[in-house]
């Protein structure tokens, strides 16, 4: 047979300066580039296993796990294939078809084919609109005491501690709060908060944490990360009949292969680059800052940022569009003329960005260069 | 906080022949290795998606997914994270909690804890013990024909193609027969043939069939590939009703990382080395015959041989652990000393290789290290 020509080069996203939030915290380190070359063979973790995965001592999966558990700071940890893998086996251990759950409104669309996969019944706590999509834990309370009246059982409450559209910091220890008061448990989607920034599970009093290694813990994908408190674990780490050792939401063995290696060699970097959070943070608000002060470019979501995944909403540049030869491409294009990329070809009317990793110069060299677009183009506006 | 030392090397195993059939047909090609540079970070593959992993066209995931649709033959080819993930999808897609299956005797362990995820009833067709361990697709019959006069509906017909115990090889056409008369759908495992031997799902007459990445296809783990007849595409890939294009069994995406760049990197090579699978089981049956020219090694399961997995009983190398200073240990360290590893330490009384890839000259190198480790040994026998 023959095949398509694939093509397999990443050029463009390797070697620019990649704005999508999405690639941002999963750029691997070179300690992780060098576990990628040793084990990048099939199953290449699996030499010295007795049974488990997560009991591997070579490679010392089992004591990378100690760790993990550490740094998020749960009782347990496990790596998942990613943050949905975790949702959906804590749904799946813990609901029954038809059963209720909680979860906010700017909850990633793998909580809601999670949630469908499990044939469960989803009630949204609403965001609060335009511009601002704030979270206010008070609502998981409206909602669930809404829920309680009308004498419906609850089997889980989700939050997404920061949200992919607008990147929200949304405060788990006050919804974690709300749950507890009425005898849920809460899962904490963290695939944008684990590996960025300081996760201490136990202070959230969160029950479940997932995270993404390929979105924040410079990982090659696919690869999660989930954590739980022990009161769970008999349920969600519940072991097979018929094979004592492995556990049934895992399926035996989850990350068997490469993206794990990468999770391992990442993690004392990772562990130490969540210290220096605040100074994104800043990084962040200096560049929004600067975007800011082109007319016709203006930050969506809460203000000020805590989160470096930002959303701005850019009638400037839509504006040029109409007029442009190129129409909706002239920014990308621009941008690539720039060695910037990461914005969709044709997106102007608004677009998702993080400066996360990169220098103050860098940043500044970005904002400069939309600076320098609009000026560009100035007769067009 | 401190992370334990990882110590990330593959040394021995990517260094020395390796038996462990496990790891001998997952090992990467060059281009598969180039790609794993390309598409290391993160999401790599997710740079242009448009909602849809399957759907990527740069790089062509799309295109890839009908290259590989066409070398099994099946109507839709979907990349899981393994094939006990594709099991546990169609399981889970097409079964209902307490719902009955049949399993052969020889069924991996993950189709089991697939099954009990789901929470199934698991009735199994028995192989035939000592020392073949063969499957008889009359066997299904039986057990179909049996369930039928008890009352008992089937769901889901199941078959391990090749098993990982003994390497036999079962007529999956002669199954799906006894399967479809009793208008039942056939699950193929060919987690041990799929990108070894060639594969046609539809002269099988299989309604699905799972085939792992890391174990057979060249590729870095986690991943498999799931494929469907198209009159089961409305159950196992049913979307979601929140989000139009993702599949729920999915979970929208899977692979999203490095694990597909290497499997479609891979894959024109797989497809070419399929066809030299007659080359492979005659390398096999001859170093079988000089393995049985020693006297207290004898090859278990189907005879001749026709998969490169085989099972060795090797009282011979017991006795010798008896007496041995080392104990259980020597042949594990003679082996190491000749460069030879994957044979678990302390094993001795049987064991599992295969020699699936290397040159006959290697096969030779290794039959007779261990003619020459037994003849070592002589006077402890």
């Amino acid at each position: 047979m023959e095949c398509h020509d694939y093509g397999l080069t990443r050029n463009t996203e390797r070697k620019n300066l990649n704005l999508n939030p999405l690639q941002r915290g999963g750029v691997l380190t070179t300690e992780a580039r060098k576990a990628l070359y040793e084990f990048s063979d099939g199953y290449s973790v699996c030499d010295y296993c007795a049974g488990r995965l997560d009991e591997i001592s070579k490679p010392p999966i089992h004591g990378f796990l100690d760790d993990l558990a550490q740094f998020i700071n749960t009782d347990h940890a496990r790596t998942v294939h990613g943050a949905r893998e975790g949702k959906f086996a804590v749904m799946h251990a813990l609901c029954k078809p038809g059963d209720t759950i909680v979860v906010d409104g700017n909850a990633h669309y793998t909580t809601h084919v999670a949630a469908e996969r499990c044939d469960l019944n989803m009630v949204e706590v609403p965001n609060s609109g335009h511009p601002d999509y704030r979270i206010d834990p008070e609502g998981y309370k409206k909602v669930l005491d809404d829920l309680a009246d009308q004498g419906e059982d609850v089997s889980l409450v989700l939050l997404t501690h920061v949200d992919g559209n607008y990147g929200n910091l949304t405060d788990a220890q006050a919804v974690a709060k709300c749950a507890h008061n009425t005898g849920v448990p809460l899962l904490l989607n963290c695939a944008y908060s684990m590996g960025r920034m300081p996760i201490d599970a136990k202070a959230l009093n969160a029950d479940f944490v997932v995270g993404s290694g390929h979105k924040s813990m410079a990982a090659s994908g696919p690869i999660g990360v989930l954590g739980l408190k022990d009161e769970w674990a008999d349920i969600v780490l519940r072991k097979s009949g018929m094979h004592a050792v492995k556990e049934l939401e895992m399926l035996g063995c989850t990350s068997r292969g490469a993206p794990v290696a990468t999770l391992m060699a990442s993690l004392p970097f990772v562990a130490e680059r969540v210290k220096h959070w605040d100074e994104e943070v800043q990084k962040t608000r200096q560049f929004v800052d600067k975007m800011e002060k082109i007319e016709g470019v203006e930050q969506i979501g809460v203000k000020p940022k805590e989160h470096d995944l930002v959303r701005f909403e850019t009638p400037v540049f839509d504006k040029i569009a109409e007029k442009h030869p190129r129409r909706g491409f002239f920014l990308y294009e621009e941008l690539k003329k720039r060695h910037i990329v990461g914005i969709k070809r044709g997106q102007t009317k608004w677009f998702k960005c993080s400066v996360y990793g990169f220098t103050e110069e860098q940043r500044d060299y970005i904002a400069d260069s939309f600076v320098e677009i609009v000026d560009k183009y100035g007769e067009l506006i």
